[in-house]
């Protein structure tokens, strides 16, 4: 599977810009996985199987499954998705970033450990520690901009001048704007890049799109962390009014604790679909 | 364990600012742990009890396991250097960042499910991203500031201004001097902070220091990577000669394939230890 190419194509065949993003936290699984010996990958599983139909990716958070000792589970669950339903791509969300020696074992672990398309990465320890990741042309490389916590800005939002090969200094912008010029014109060759921009930011959506175009964007912070669906598909969809990856987990996995859980995640994904939709 | 006691305790017990990097790679591995079925724990069972007298530290880094799909393996290494060398503090090497909610799991698995006593974190999503390990106070952070990699400054030496509460502009200077000032000025409180700033960026190291004060460094980069130890002990001592954690892993690890690399890799850390020394 090419990453790019399987994530326009799932865009069109299901007319959803929705990614469902899996992040199993025991106490909040549904009562009937209380005490079940496989509960985390069962209840993805259930979760995947339910909102398939609406999703254009799913999402594991490897640090939900890590702090459990479930990395199996996680392996299981990306095999399932591949097999169940072929086309759907999978990013796995463990924000990596170290020096270039490790680097190639953190691509190891997504890539050929967890069978994931794609994954999310750190870009604060430059160019050469992602170089693993983009090398891989067929895999997606989603690197963090702007993030969807509250304290995103703390380095993000810093003014950063940079200088040309004469020392020139060029015009100061944020620093979350000079990664996305980065990944668009140096980093994104093998035309593999993506950028993590919140929903909890509509005006550096806005800002963002502009600097890099048809660049996809992963859009975590709908849902949960109360981020707005109009503002997100209006100020940051591409000109085909695609381009987006809006990524709900907590809205989604937990909308029913009782056994009709799929069921409700399903109406919420599909809900989610068609409201931002409406707005494309 | 308070991680920053003992790592005072132990620099003063055993003399030593050595730190042992645990990053096993099955291809370098001596020969006789060819097709053995627990090489990875095994080979670093013998490097830990062959290197402890000369060690401050022991730094396993996770990519390396979660490659293999060697976590348990990576629990097991960990646990027996509690039991068998009471008061090394283990520093996982993870350079995690993520929001708070996912934040939390993180620190779960470094401290809860791995048992580590600190924990290499990166500051990229801000303050928020890393209060789930800060609130640790017996457990160590310790903050990506200048890395030892070729491509550190592509983000760490960019230029950045940020502003007061009224809005006038901070002198401006570069990132990883505004990531040691938020450290050590902001978020210490629990007095749990440390800093990575590589070997390979002696004058970076004698900058950070003067902004930081006692705030330990980890600092790798010496051996493979070509940090030079005068430089680096003359510029980031304290004032006391000590406050680092000096981070060698090929160098000691792979010192000889052959069966005497247990002893090998005692005599190239007594030898790092030694050099040290001499300069401090």
């Amino acid at each position: 599977m090419n990453f790019m190419q399987a994530l326009r194509d799932r865009w069109n065949a299901v007319d959803s810009l929705v990614c469902v993003g899996l992040d199993p936290e025991p106490a909040k699984l549904p009562a009937r996985f209380v005490d079940h010996p496989d509960a985390v990958f069962d209840f993805c599983r259930a979760i995947v199987d339910a909102t398939a139909a609406y999703a254009c990716a799913f999402k594991p958070q490897i640090a939900h499954f890590a702090a459990l000792g479930a990395e199996d589970a996680l392996q299981r669950l990306v095999a399932h998705i591949h097999a169940a339903h072929p086309g759907i791509p999978v990013i796995l969300d463990s924000k990596r970033g170290d020096i270039g020696s490790t680097a190639q074992h953190y691509a190891a672990e997504a890539f050929d450990r967890h069978g994931a398309d794609a994954v999310t990465v750190n870009p604060y320890l430059g160019r050469d520690s992602l170089q693993p990741f983009l090398d891989r042309a067929d895999k997606g490389v989603i690197v963090l901009c702007r993030t969807s916590n509250p304290g995103a800005g703390d380095l993000q939002d810093l003014c950063v001048t940079d200088h040309g090969r004469d020392g020139t200094p060029s015009a100061s912008r944020p620093l979350y704007q000079l990664v996305a010029e980065k990944v668009a014109r140096e980093w994104n060759g093998n035309g593999n890049c993506a950028l993590v921009v919140g929903a909890t930011w509509p005006e550096q959506l806005r800002e963002v799109r502009e600097i890099v175009g048809d660049v996809p964007f992963l859009v975590p912070g709908v849902g949960a962390q109360g981020g707005d669906v109009e503002a997100v598909v209006t100020n940051a969809k591409t000109a085909d009014g695609a381009g987006l990856v809006v990524s709900s987990s907590r809205a989604i996995l937990y909308a029913s604790s009782g056994d009709d859980f799929a069921v409700a995640a399903a109406s919420s994904a599909k809900a989610l679909r068609d409201e931002i939709n409406r707005h494309r």
